[in-house]
């Protein structure tokens, strides 16, 4: 476990890079008081935790690098857990290096990505499931994500974890002891409540590992298709939406023969709109490719914006697309186009399983009654479960941990051996265990703190 | 003057944008601890100066933001002067923004570039070259500009122009005292002494403006021209100093038409490397262009490295274009280029006047001795003054306030009278004056402000 015999003081810029009129340096380790006093022109060995200090930082012939305020946390009060002290000086690039270098010359050694965190889980500030927490923490652009990784970050569900586990552990110890006294016949654990714990558990690990696929939605954006026949409008509608140029917009039919992605927050939430080639018979080969790309994107996405031009199409031509498109679990809006100078009181023959919105995508009409219906649409991918799954190691525990209650529950039903049941238990403890971290390997922390940035 | 009053409680985001592990906001005024407070877990109201507080940030729904860090820096104690607050926050755009729009609704106002600074100023933590020098500490990204913006922040000539000032300030007080006796012919102030003193101003005045051409040099880059005949290698010498491809190279003479710049810090100081194109009758009419700015930028710099092919070029040529490059001021280096399969002892033929060095600028000989001699020009520019003038709007009162004392020097010669004495002493006192922002106007104010950036 070479990971977790490193107690070298270690530092990194931990702001964003670029110039800017303030830049925090942070230094952490056993020696990361006396390393800093070092070049500081003040002794903070002595001082108290939490307490900051202005001074000046000087290179060894003692000209003035710059003057900074240096922030003092000490052992057991600090983020990593570890005397550490954060550099606050001049932004410039040329003071960072130089301060840098200075820490390197009096026993600094560079952190690696993630390194302050990763030993902020090693000194046990924190467990591995908030540890990873705090990347997409400082990843998530959206009010939603956020509001994810900040409770997994603040201890999502690291209690509920701890709480199931240690219930699983008393009955493998129980059904463990059984053994030891199996020529007598005796049974420690009752068969009946160890039955009830595994109904329970089975329901709570369904809601954790179903919720992954709205987390994982809200993380990396609800996929969202914009499709319908060739020259609808579905570019200008997506250009409509991000308000500005980036898609191709012409009226040659067939123009956008390639799928292009756009991410957008709509109130707090993360939507990744795909704007694809029209859906039609296509003739020539490339646009063929399109086409199919288009119904491939269609497949696999959450929500689909049927776009069609309400003053052609005809009301059997969109029936048509739509069966060709709907499936199991993909919210559909129809959006009728250019409708600027239309009557839409009929519009809504055209259907009557999809909400059907008017817009005017060149006009910027109806987009926010789009917006409202997407909305609705992503409040219908969410989950009952309170926590929601967005990494998706996480994931493959809590599924892993299901599928060992599965058989569990088989092997209570089927009456099998005491032995045999303590080890599907211990492989559920095992796989719970693996998301908050206390079972783990050097490899899997390598993996997973090499995703940070450095200076965290 | 409205920028004086301005006493409401302002914020702003003081690390560099982007994404990184923390970010820093920084709030000042008088409100500053109860605003934060507002937003915070903690009560910061009556915390001790300099102390950190690690807590929550809420939004009005009670939902938490962040963990963060937050210092205290009461008034008279914080660089602005201001009861000051700078909350450590996780470094997503997303926290950012939440964190200053909470700010903003508990009564902060967005910061105006360069106002924290302004407030410094204003509440007397420095004068207004101390200020300005900040600015440029955060732009220096060279040794010798951040130890010249450096000095100056810490006070550079703020104590100098202090002591000049009152002397002169003494004698205009006396010279007016004379006025007020103007019937009796008396004469208080000394014009021995003040002549004495008008010499020894002169001097220190004229070091200073002098300074400048070194100071901007090194703020900007020191100019340096590479020239020389068409195909002689200039354009492989600059990719080979850079270690990179940038310039076009290429066999054709006169590929390098226009003039190409990039700027490299060799050792500390920061070189403006401008390509030219070669030297020559030019022919065609865009080359002939070319060759007119080669000559107009070898005009304006301050170092030239002529470059020739030493294969090729007989010494006659080369003393021709020397001659019609020579100017007073302007350091040059010849070099004897593709001289990789050369006797290279006969070189030091070519020229008594100026150094010769003999580089393969494609096989990346001979470099190591030219960064040498380019570091012996550029310490050729630098003056006797301990103090170099790097601001041009301090250089501008500078040379004024050295015009009032060539009027006071001829008035005292002419023995002209009190009263017009006295008015070119109170204008030089205005001109030094006007440097440390003794004197000033919002105008002024306001132009060197909106050069920083905001945060600071």
């Amino acid at each position: 476990m070479a990971l977790l015999i490193e107690k070298d003081t270690i530092c990194a810029l931990s702001t964003a890079n670029g110039v800017g009129a303030i830049a925090v340096i942070r230094v952490s380790g056993e020696d990361a008081l006396k390393i800093t006093s070092a070049i500081f022109s003040k002794d903070l060995t002595k001082v108290d935790s939490h307490s900051v200090h202005f001074g000046t930082i000087r290179d060894a012939e003692q000209k003035v690098i710059d003057e900074v305020l240096v922030t003092v946390l000490k052992e057991g009060k600090s983020f990593t857990g570890e005397n550490t002290t954060e550099i606050a000086c001049h932004g410039s690039s040329y003071i960072k290096q130089q301060i840098l270098n200075l820490l390197f010359k009096a026993g600094c050694r560079m952190a690696n990505p993630g390194e302050f965190t990763m030993r902020a889980y090693f000194n046990g500030r924190m467990d591995l499931s908030q540890a990873e927490a705090i990347a997409d923490l400082i990843s998530a652009d959206s009010k939603k994500g956020h509001e994810i990784a900040m409770n997994q970050m603040r201890g999502g569900y690291s209690d509920k974890i701890a709480h199931l586990r240690q219930r699983l552990m008393d009955f493998a110890s129980l059904i463990e002891l059984e053994l030891d006294f199996s020529e007598e016949d005796v049974e420690f654990a009752s068969r009946t409540e160890l039955n009830e714990l595994v109904v329970e558990l089975k329901e709570k690990l369904t809601l954790l590992t179903e919720s992954f696929a709205y987390g994982n939605a809200i993380k990396h954006g609800i996929s969202t298709v914009i499709a319908g026949r060739p020259n609808a409008g579905k570019s200008t509608l997506l250009n409509a939406l991000l308000n500005e140029e980036r898609a191709i917009v012409s009226s040659i039919p067939g123009t956008t023969r390639d799928t292009i992605e756009e991410r957008l927050t709509i109130d707090g939430i993360l939507y990744n709109f795909i704007d694809t080639a029209g859906i039609r018979e296509a003739t020539d080969e490339i646009e063929k490719i399109g086409v199919e790309r288009a119904m491939s994107e269609v497949n696999k996405s959450n929500i689909l914006l049927y776009v069609f031009d309400a003053k052609e199409l005809d009301k059997e031509t969109v029936e048509n697309d739509l069966k060709r498109l709907e499936r199991e679990g993909l919210s559909i809006v129809l959006l009728a186009n250019k409708t600027e100078e239309m009557d839409t009181s009929k519009l809504s023959s055209y259907s009557e399983k999809y909400p059907i919105i008017p817009i005017s995508a060149k006009k910027h009409q109806g987009l926010e009654e789009l917006k409202l219906e997407l909305a609705k649409s992503a409040e219908a991918l969410s989950t009952e479960s309170d926590t929601i799954v967005i990494n998706a190691r996480h994931y493959e525990a809590f599924y892993n941990a299901l599928a060992d209650m599965n058989q569990v529950e088989n092997a209570l039903a089927m009456q099998i051996s005491g032995d045999l049941l303590a080890m599907d238990i211990r492989s559920a403890i095992r796989h719970l265990s693996s998301i908050t971290g206390e079972i783990t390997t050097d490899d899997l922390l390598g993996n997973i703190f090499a995703n940070f940035c450095i200076g965290k």
